[in-house]
């Protein structure tokens, strides 16, 4: 009897919340286009999408419910195509694209972010913590667009680098630099576009909670991956262009403090990889290492430059695998590194989790 | 019989003109995404764009010969849409984009810029003259994204400056700026995005042929004037931001010289509407105008400030009016004032005018 009871209670609860009423207090996403009321998502995470295309005869949203194939949207009593996602979403950003009569575009509505070798259209479902990356009435640093010479490559080279609030106040200031690398298939405007790199520096600098310093994102070459995966990735190319190249022009154009103790290097996603290889093939040019999603450190790659390494950071979502996050942060701290892990709660591969580890990660840096 | 002959003639240039074979020397667009093959353009102009929408009814792209309604593209033997247009383009850049079943879709090959108040696919057609704008190997300047706080508008509002190659090497030179706007449906990422606006700065003073300044690019809240025209904008909110908040701002961000002789303002369209009545309601603030495919000065508008102007701009593409700027500045000089028409030859109102246009300008500047 006991059974049958908590049995009935477990199902009916299993069916209240799987019948759980959609708030209709639904917004546009703060990542649309100027003026466009669609997509919009509400304040239990639905994400909710108007496409119009009378004559088209399907109409899908690559974004729901894991497992789900997406929204697929119904032609609304107007002619356009509507329809919201089966449940609400993880908290944060997320890339998204249409499938139309079999062809992929992106919405309208919604603003691009370079993701997936694609320029994808993105959405944001409002965090709980969002007030991290919000933009405040804060003093802000800048984002400059540099084009550095790459004799490697033949061409002048994109990166963008932060520089904080206090940078033009103080001209014989010199501060300490993190490489912040994207992942697999974005590229060097994701940390600032879809990132907000530069709203969460401005705000912890506000707060006091971390000093300044600079950061500096460029291309991390990671397109070449395709299918094939790492084994078809050659590091050198890269590693040439950032240590010979960038190093090099950042340390002249901006006021740097160019030594090894004074310089990051971090990643997300595939850039963690490039992190991993770049900092152990490079021991005097780095001093604080950051994985974020994408792997772990052992103590056999790091115990022969254990003298030179100041900080290693790795972090990842609680959806993703964090158990070997903090299995590596254990075993490197046995061994008497400086290692911090951190876990982002209730987020995935995405960038929600990479925003997070930016928060945790700024202020441990250059101590 | 002469009149025949004549007659027969021009009609079969005409015919041969129409006829004039396609060439087959397509390439992808300069402004494709990563590894797009199309939309690709030919070495007479002609564009070719290829989508694939598998059960689509009827694609189109909005770019054609004018008054056609763009290109209608056709199934392909691959199941593709395809479709060239009808004659060769104008050089330059162009905006457009897809109607895929009666909606209003990007080209998922080309790369997206800020126009008619949302993002739209982009297609360059190379210039003969294209080599003023190119990517070359030279010091290149920087392009910074900054949030002034403007608490007119109750927000950090945004803004480009390019700061020109010797910025960093020369810590304690100070520099004239441009303030610059985009038209209407365009923001403040237009003049570096499609204008590429630094590198022809790079490349003009690389040449020798401009002294460096500082260019400030931010939004000219344009977007306020839909359909109502001139009469529903009011200036004084843009004007506000502009004078009042970003010009102390990058004063004292930036090493500025911060007097009204080392101050320019210019505009596209309607951007040169904005500078028309902010320069001459601010006398004091700039001394050397520019217009651009929006309007002129006359003699009226600026006999009470004559000494004070050191420059008055105006251009045009061939294709839009050209005679009343020629007139207007013809008028100017006679009147005794420091006054430059420009003409871009072939060209419509579109950013190859405005391009050719800051090449122009530029050596006139700050002399």
């Amino acid at each position: 009897m006991k059974h049958l009871v908590l049995s009935l209670f477990l199902s009916c609860s299993l069916f209240l919340a799987q019948a759980q009423e959609i708030k209709e207090d639904f917004k546009p996403s703060t990542k649309n286009q100027p003026g466009q009321e669609y997509p919009q998502v509400n304040s239990q995470g639905y994400a909710r999408f108007k496409i119009i295309a009378p004559a088209a005869d399907s109409v899908r949203v690559s974004l729901g419910l894991g497992g789900q194939g997406g929204t697929k949207l119904m032609k609304a009593a107007d002619g356009s195509w509507m329809g919201t996602t089966a449940g609400p979403m993880d908290e944060g950003f997320h890339y998204y694209h249409l499938n139309i009569d079999g062809g992929t575009f992106n919405d309208p509505g919604a603003l691009n972010y370079y993701g997936s070798i694609r320029w994808e259209s993105g959405i944001e479902i409002p965090a709980h913590d969002q007030d991290f990356y919000a933009l405040k009435d804060v003093p802000h640093g800048h984002v400059e667009q540099v084009l550095f010479p790459s004799p490697s490559t033949q061409t002048s080279r994109r990166a963008f680098v932060y520089t904080p609030p206090g940078y033009y106040e103080n001209p014989t200031k010199r501060y300490p630099v993190l490489y912040l690398q994207h992942g697999w298939g974005e590229d060097e405007t994701a940390w600032s576009n879809q990132g907000h790199a530069n709203l969460i520096m401005d705000n912890l600098i506000a707060e006091g909670k971390t000093q300044p310093f600079i950061i500096v994102m460029t291309y991390g070459m990671t397109n070449e991956v395709r299918m094939g995966g790492m084994r078809n990735f050659k590091i050198e190319p890269f590693q040439t262009v950032l240590i010979n190249e960038l190093i090099p022009y950042v340390d002249s154009k901006f006021r740097t403090i160019a030594d090894q103790k004074s310089r990051a290097m971090g990643g997300l996603s595939m850039g963690a990889m490039e992190t991993k290889t770049i900092t152990l093939a490079n021991p005097d040019v780095f001093s604080h290492y950051a994985l974020l999603s994408g792997g772990t450190y052992s103590v056999d790659d790091v115990k022969a430059n254990k003298d030179k390494i100041k900080l290693i950071f790795i972090s990842t979502g609680s959806k993703e695998r964090p158990d070997p996050v903090r299995a590596a942060v254990v075993a490197l701290k046995e061994a008497g590194f400086n290692a911090v892990s951190y876990v982002s709660e209730g987020t995935a591969h995405e960038f929600q989790t990479w925003r997070r580890s930016l928060r945790e990660l700024a202020p441990l840096l250059f101590k």
